[in-house]
This record gives structure tokens, C-alpha cells and sequence, in this order.
């Protein structure tokens, strides 16, 4: 899968994941919702209780900013429709100040982001190397 | 969310991400299919071509046993049906000599593989802790 290809179906997904590494060393995953233009993903922190801010993959991204993300189709019926693409990049964190165009692409892209629109932080990925596969 | 509905829930995924870290620290994210028991999970190698046996996550996990799972379920017009669930626990190979009970769990569980079973190696998470999250 060429560079472009790859950019271009995890552009078009809807959710993705983001595996960071805490202070042990060991690997953190968590579903994210997120918006990319070029080689840029931007993904707001939107649980809910939002407990604190400091959330455990801020924590980790401040402290390891080498991040993955992965985007893929899963089809029960039809294993030659399978793809997954993986974005491997740094990560940094935005706070709220700084975070207005960001929350601005996620708010156009996600309807319910509209009523509620996050407020920060959002973790900003500058990836390096996209790569995927897709079976057919 | 507790233990046993975030198990129960991942148990019936029909998808998981895998995540691993490499020699460098960095985080490897790949999507799995896989069998659940308890606080067992199973996966096999089946990505096309197979181009090596020392697929990247197999090396990790060999190296840093230490490894996170997650499923998760997206519905774009229903933001108050999401959920997903993290397992954090440690992974081993099993070379396909030790591989048939776990090979035989996901030959049942995939009609793919029914043509086509999965001849290892086999990875093996021994799940520690499940953790997760629902909208409502």
C-alpha cells in the first residue's frame, strides 16, 4: 500500500486507536475519535466523567512523544474487504489555548461535537510513516 | 465497567488491536482476530504474505512480554451505544507444535479459517487486568 493510499483510508475513518507507552515501558491503547489533514492527526480528550486532565495517554505523550495509531475495516462476512492502517508519529499535547483550530476540524466532522464541543487538551500526532495492508 | 462485563464484552468482539512495544520503546499497533476463555486470549499469524515467521509483534512480545488489547465498538449515528475494553496482560509465542487447542478455539470461532486454519505460531495473552468503558 503506497503512502498516499494508506493517508487517504485512515483520513476517511471514523475511529482509530492510539497506543502510547507509560513510565514502565509498557504499551496504553484507548479508541479515539480524531481528524486529519496531510500528515497531521489531532484527537481530543472526550470521556466522559473527565475525571482530571491528566489523562493517561497526555501523561505518556509528554513524557514519550512516539505514538501509533491504527484505522481499520473489520467485515465478518467478507475477510477480502479487510485493511488497516497504521500511522506511526510524535505526539505533543495542546492545551485548550492552542488547541482552537483543532477542536474547530473535529467539531465539522463529528455531528456531536457540535452541541458539546471539546475544549482541550488535544493531542496533536505529526506522523512519520503511515503503512497499512488491505487484502484485496 | 466491571471485570466481568468489560470480559464478557471483549470475549464477543469480533476484532481486537494488539499493542506491543518494540527494541526502541516504541509502541506496534496491529488489528487481531482471536479467541477468548476466562483470562486467556489466543491470535494467530494469519496476515498474507507471509512474508517471515518473525512477524514484528511476535519479536516484541518475545522481548516485552508485557502487551495491551483492545475492542471497541463505533456507531456514528449513536454516540450513547459506545464502548470499548482494554486488556493489560503478558504474551508468549507459541511455536505451532504447542499451538493446536488455540488453533482449533479460532478455527471454530472464524468460518474463514475453516479452509484455511491457522498454522501458527500461535500468540498467547494471559490477561491481568480488564478495564473499560460504556457511554451508558
Amino acid at each position: 500500500m503506497t503512502q498516499d493510499e494508506a493517508r487517504g483510508l485512515f483520513a476517511g475513518a471514523r475511529v482509530a486507536r492510539l497506543a502510547t507507552v507509560d513510565a514502565d515501558g509498557r504499551p496504553h491503547l484507548v479508541p479515539i475519535t480524531f481528524a486529519a489533514a496531510g500528515d497531521m492527526v489531532w484527537s481530543a480528550v472526550d470521556e466522559k466523567p473527565k475525571r482530571t486532565r491528566r489523562l493517561r495517554r497526555l501523561e505518556n505523550v509528554a513524557r514519550e512523544p512516539r505514538v501509533a495509531l491504527l484505522a481499520d475495516h473489520y467485515d465478518d462476512s467478507d475477510w477480502g474487504a479487510l485493511w488497516w492502517v497504521r500511522a506511526d508519529g510524535a505526539g505533543r499535547v495542546l492545551e485548550a489555548g492552542d488547541a482552537a483550530a483543532a477542536i474547530a476540524l473535529l467539531t465539522e466532522r463529528y455531528a456531536q461535537y457540535r452541541d458539546a464541543p471539546p475544549r482541550g487538551p488535544v493531542l496533536e500526532i505529526a506522523v512519520e510513516r503511515w503503512s497499512g495492508w488491505r487484502a484485496r
